[in-house]
């Protein structure tokens, strides 16, 4: 007789390992496999790809609640805890890699400036298919019971089938309030851009500092694009990937240069 | 008479404002337009394109040398100096961003960990033609002379012509040491990664931590790739985009998932 062994999934986030997102993940995952959290002690919203490069990092055992989850807490940033992760913790390769699920969402141009995505990114970097969640609710209080069944179908789904080289999954999940979801829908990134405004303000001793706010402005439209799905209540997939080259403009930027 | 308007230059990088990378990149540009300067008061390598979203913001005005410049020390990361400046501090939009110059390579996957180069794809979000410079050498006593001629070539082309929309340029300079250099290459991100190892110590009170390093393995070894050129002692020149969709996979993605 043979042992069946599980499947291992490795499991991160940046709102930090005690939110509820990531609680939501963890209960679905304990159901498909073999579960290791390693994940931020603390919120790590917008770090995006950042790492820790001129620090030690903490990684302590940790026992939130009564899964059969392994949990460590870590001091560094969502990318920090895949890499520390893979190359310490785990003692295999994982056969799958999920972040968050997110308080909020990351299409569009989010998807660069989130640590949810950034870790899910770096998951694809080191060879293990990979998806990162978000629901479209920022509230601490999200609902996130009407996600599972979508986070559990995508997650056994890419389980069984893998993704290509070097893509991984930007899944958000449309807030659905006691209605249902009209499904899946496969999409490219919306194009987009926030527009920043400063709040500059004067502290007691004088000094000037600033708060950043700013508005997501749609210039897109397309109902190829994610935020057109999300707004007509469809759960977004984007396939995102880490090479960053424009292969369509070597030529123009060739002409460009003069060379 | 009409009166000629300079074009208007900003600038920033990651390893912090008085660092002699970014007082080369200042007096290049001083010679092509009006320069203003918001850069981080501390080193940011390796924060991706982290912004600062539960915190304010410092920034103030700085004199470090005698340039014709403008100077703002900023206490958040580059891509947050980009978006004050933009935002905030110019009266209008810049004719050109321009990030750097790196103390190191920000070659292949390196431009997904670097602030250097988010700052430049945050100006490319921004609708603005931007550049990331980068030295392939990591001492802060790195000798950027022979850099500045390829500096000043490809700011004053870039100005003068543009660039697409949605692209910026990944610049990387060989180490040259009184050789002259071959020239420029249009290159693609070369294929590979970095292999994480962590040094796990424990400090005094008996806990552990860990400091992380790596060693970095090239997958690819193509003569289109920038760390080929580079090697080659070519200045890599990489067109680089913020739309992550991995277009070519969208209809894998449709069958994986079943849909």
């Amino acid at each position: 007789m043979t042992k069946m062994v599980k499947p291992l999934i490795l499991i991160t986030n940046d709102d930090g390992i005690s939110s509820p997102g990531i609680r939501m993940l963890i209960n679905q995952m304990n159901s498909l496999g073999d579960v290791v959290v390693v994940a931020p002690n603390s919120p790590q919203s917008g770090m995006g790809h950042a790492i820790t490069i001129n620090d030690s990092l903490r990684c302590d055992i940790i026992s939130i609640d009564s899964g059969s989850q392994k949990e460590y807490s870590c001091s560094g940033t969502p990318v920090d805890c895949i890499k520390l992760g893979v190359h310490e913790i785990l003692d295999r390769k994982p056969d799958l890699i999920v972040s968050g699920v997110n308080h909020g969402s990351n299409a569009s141009v989010n998807v660069i400036y989130s640590g949810t995505m950034a870790a899910a990114i770096e998951g694809s970097m080191q060879g293990v298919p990979s998806i990162g969640f978000s629901l479209l609710d920022y509230s601490w209080e999200a609902d996130f019971t009407e996600a599972e069944e979508y986070v559990l179908e995508i997650a056994s789904k890419v389980l069984k089938n893998g993704l290509p080289n070097g893509i991984c999954l930007n899944v958000n999940i449309p807030k659905m309030s006691n209605k249902k979801c009209n499904g899946i829908k496969i999409c490219r990134q919306t194009i987009g851009k926030w527009i920043e405004d400063f709040d500059k303000r004067i502290d007691p001793n004088g000094k000037s500092y600033y708060w950043m706010t700013g508005a997501f402005k749609d210039q897109d439209g397309s109902d190829q694009s994610d935020i057109w799905a999300l707004n007509e209540k469809y759960v977004s997939i984007v396939p995102v990937k880490f090479d960053l080259t424009a292969h369509e403009s070597l030529i123009d930027i060739t002409k460009i240069l003069g060379l």
